[in-house]
């Protein structure tokens, strides 16, 4: 069944923003987690501002290139 | 660009298994919660084995249907 992500929204962009807090804190850049997960550093900003909804496995690589549980990507959400 | 889920299949069925053990501790069958969240009892037996790789959006409507924060069902993952 086909979710509907915009009622979600608030919890995506809280998502990103977890995730962009991780990589700043690691003082690594987007083009540098894009290149550790074989994505975009364009992906990486859509998912940091919650324009784009990521899979889980998505988030299990991203999690594994800051060297972080993916529960503490969920905080908040 | 498409992931290898099977790369995380442990995390996947650990994320199921946490997702069963909530919604029994609530004493809650599968036909119970796959109706809160619009599903069907085999989606929802699939995802708890760690068969079918759900969206984030399946897993926040999840976390609303049992009642609980969604990163506690990514813990251990």
């Amino acid at each position: 069944m086909k979710r509907d992500n915009s009622r979600h929204i608030n919890s995506y962009k809280r998502l990103g923003k977890n995730i962009a807090d991780r990589r700043k804190f690691l003082k690594i850049s987007q083009e540098e987690l894009a290149f550790r997960i074989s994505s975009t550093r364009n992906y990486i900003g859509c998912i940091e501002r919650g324009e784009k909804f990521p899979s889980i496995a998505v988030i299990f690589d991203i999690a594994k290139a800051l060297n972080i549980q993916p529960k503490d990507f969920f905080e908040g959400t």
